[in-house]
């Protein structure tokens, strides 16, 4: 039985509906919730979603895949085979099914996104667990992030996608005075029509979080989109693509316009596919070097990367001592400090920092710092559950590499290690990981700025009780192109951002080229096009 | 006396409000007459417009340039000196100009702009005649496109960038609720943060309507903007840019946020500009290769363009045979073709079209349309109004070129010929100028879609009478991504496009990259950064 398009969009009306206005207002709301209790998500939720996972494991996941003769199976702990397909059949697929995506229109098109991230949340616990054995992160922040906030970030891209490319009204009459005789009048219809197919690459550490924006703003705009996630991290992804899959067919669409692209670790198809002609869309989360090699070679597409920077933390006073300490130390070890979120340049002045628990010198800082870390992580369980595993062995090189640095605070994870501003060759790298460095500096805010504006950031925090101070700070955050966080002590963390509220990247520095999600990230994926008569 | 922007913000709060509910509705509104009439703009405005015009020949123009120790005069009609500047110092002057106009705020950016806006309307007779003198057109067409149409179509920028960068609100609380406790509580600061220095590249045959939507889009986004004029049409851009920096003057700002940068012919300072490293945006309007290399080599900034391309008409039955002649002999004679929307390839079926008048075969329409333009041109005041003035070699050896061609079908200006569909390496150049092909061919609407998706096009028209033809027609132009009119017989014209209605041109094809003006026209020129607390 066929559910059109349009119905699925009046089953959901609702929440896109509220989605838009959340959008707008930038408060506080979530569609999804991110509490994996029974009370939420119902007695049978937690078992029954472990149980269709573990029925994934050691078997060829039940996809079709354009072209697909083969199969590939690349994670380190999920044993899972996947169709591959060539990528000109991939393209070749996704372009025989634009024109039936195309006339569903942006509201048929949200409709069946809505109804994709409801299936999504339906199936959490599920998506939870192949998070959390793709990427090394404990289950509850699997859930959480993977789960409830990707969805929500899913479900703003879908609301900012729909609210855009509908301000133009699909009709419109135009009727133009003329000085003694009757109006000049035309009829004005605008169709919104897709930039071309999409790309979709995923990361290893945030395989959902960091795809279902450009996902669903490609989805909802009218493109044709190629998931292709990371060789370590396929099953959150492969899983997504399915429930695409499943509901195009059921809205009486080609399942084509998602389709799953697969490949062995190094085959670079990520790099095939974004280069070819007819793709015209790239959204990419991962390493600043392929990003960069992304912007300059996609040149047929436009090209929204979240690559990694200098996120920095200005260490200026604070009225909470203790409170900033906790908060430090969380983001630090929050899952190995694997997120493009997570701080690594800590800067405080040679002078140290006045606190309300006394003046604090760069040593006093450091040691106080390692304490919290200590503290935070001395119970074996919390630890697990804050620090996650390692993802792969690069971030495990750099971890070594740091505890070799002179000057080291903390050295086991996350590691710290001090420094003084002439060791720019170290604390301008980008450390992805659980590394992070207390330089010590004369001029924070100039080296904040300067560092940012050259290698990128996607967070920065302040710590001041200075009015003054933080009015530098935000001057400084802005010409350094960044959001900026101030004062947390409590439960909200600079790593951390909410969907429909925080604008998560930006492209004005060059850690990223979009901002999820606003105006700018979806009105570059389609174009509207007037006729009249 | 200072007049701060929040002042011209209040003072043209209403004509901005109006702008904006104008260019979301797309229905006709136009904010500054277009009718150069005394009972209109009064009994002095044409005598003063005209001896204001008249008091700048001869002199050098009165602008302050950055660095200026030279000046150059380069137009061929009007002897006037413009001071020239360095690159290097203009764009310096731009940066140091940016955090003041920061600082005035989206709102502020926008009531500076109306005020630019209104001071231009009070000249719009001078622009008129320096649009004249420059461009070669009519009097009244310069009034009206030079005039009032761009002062729209700036207006219409203007309303969609301040609707644009300030949807996501400036403050917003968010309050998160957590179990047994206090809500989690921020409050998030959001700022409107431009890309950098921009660069308007003018044209010579529209300086001002072509130029005016992104000088205001980027103003208003926060960017400081270089106005580079086409050195054959400068005095309507020193015109403007000097009532830019009167107006910033008298807010207190830097009138640096708009300069004048002016070359001799063929001395390349729009590639210098364009590839400088601080220039972060980019308008151009101009020739096809220009324009690819802007958009190949400045890839530092966002280009935005708008090139050439096969402007097509497709001809498949008519319920008004005399109106359509009439309509096309306009459209292909007005400004002699010299319309980046004009006109250029006639599709016609070797069977013919079906008309109210009776069946005409192809040669009996080209003896017709040609038969329309003789009547349209017959008398010599009318021709000279409709025609205006042929404005440069390059047209006129192409004029001179076609007219040599087999198949001439009209041999005066405009120069129509007929052609087979493998003539294709003649109307697949674009000919920018008087110059049309009735072109006949069994698959028109293929021809069209194939043709416009490879060389691009800004305007398309059909004539038919059947809904099935004129659905797939609408469905051809969809696929060859460009806008569409159809069944033009009376006073609408393919070549007009209406500001705060019709799109102008689109990135759906290579014709451009840009539609004016859609969200995409503005969201690529500013970020949003927030900050948190």
């Amino acid at each position: 039985m066929v559910t059109s398009p349009t119905e699925f969009y009046e089953r959901h009306r609702d929440l896109l509906d509220r989605a838009i206005e959340a959008a707008a207002a930038r408060d506080y709301w979530s569609a999804y919730p991110e509490s994996p209790s029974k009370s939420v998500y119902g007695e049978q939720a937690a078992p029954d979603g472990e149980a269709a996972f573990r029925a994934l494991l050691g078997a060829e996941f039940p996809i079709e895949v354009p072209g697909a003769t083969t199969t590939v199976s690349t994670e380190l702990d999920a044993d899972v085979a996947y169709p591959k397909g060539d990528p000109d059949d991939l393209i070749a697929a996704a372009r025989a099914a634009t024109p039936g995506w195309r006339a569903a229109g942006p509201h048929g098109r949200a409709g069946v996104a809505a109804e994709i991230l409801a299936r999504l949340n339906a199936r959490i616990f599920e998506l939870a667990h192949a998070v959390q054995v793709t990427t090394g992160q404990a289950f509850v922040m699997a859930f959480q992030a993977g789960g409830a906030h990707a969805q929500d970030r899913g479900l703003e891209a879908v609301a900012v996608a729909l609210a855009e490319s509908t301000r133009i009204p699909a009709v419109a009459h135009w009727s133009k005075p003329q000085r003694g005789g009757d109006p000049l009048r035309l009829e004005k219809t605008s169709t919104v029509v897709g930039r071309g197919v999409a790309l979709v690459i995923g990361c290893t550490t945030f395989p959902t979080w960091n795809s279902y924006p450009g996902l669903f703003a490609s989805l909802v705009t009218g493109n044709p989109v190629i998931v292709k996630p990371h060789p370590g991290a396929v099953l959150p992804l492969a899983i997504t693509v399915q429930v695409c899959r499943e509901v195009l067919t059921e809205a009486g669409l080609d399942p084509n316009v998602v389709t799953l692209a697969v490949e062995q670790r190094g085959e670079g198809i990520a790099a095939t596919l974004a280069t070819h002609p007819d793709v015209r869309i790239v959204d990419f989360t991962g390493s600043s070097e392929f990003g960069d090699w992304l912007e300059a070679n996609a040149r047929q597409a436009v090209v929204y990367t979240e690559k990694a920077g200098l996120n920095t933390v200005i260490l200026d006073s604070t009225a909470d001592y203790q409170g900033m300490l906790r908060n430090l130390a969380f983001s630090l070890s929050l899952y190995s400090g694997q997120m493009c979120t997570t701080p690594q340049n800590l800067l405080i002045a040679p002078a140290g920092i006045d606190t309300d628990a006394g003046h604090k010198s760069p040593a006093e800082f450091g040691a106080d710092l390692s304490a919290a870390l200590d503290k935070l992580l001395s119970d074996p369980q919390r630890a697990a559950g804050t620090l996650g595993a390692i993802v792969n062995d690069d971030v495990r090189a750099r971890l070594a590499e740091a505890g070799t640095l002179p000057g080291v605070l903390h050295a086991t994870t996350p590691v710290v290690v001090r420094l003084d501003p002439s060791d720019e060759k170290t604390y301008t790298r980008e450390w992805f990981g659980p590394v992070s460095f207390v330089i010590t500096t004369p001029t924070p805010l100039e080296l904040f700025t300067r560092t940012v504006r050259q290698h990128g950031a996607l967070t920065a925090l302040v710590h001041s009780t200075s009015e003054t101070f933080l009015d530098q700070a935000r001057e400084a955050a802005l010409d350094a192109g960044v959001h900026l966080s101030e004062n947390l002590t409590g439960g909200v963390f600079v790593n951390q951002t909410s969907a429909f509220s925080d604008l998560h990247g930006t492209g004005a520095n060059p850690a990223a080229t979009a901002s999820l999600s606003d105006a700018a990230f979806v009105t570059g994926r389609y174009y509207t096009l007037q006729s009249r008569r």
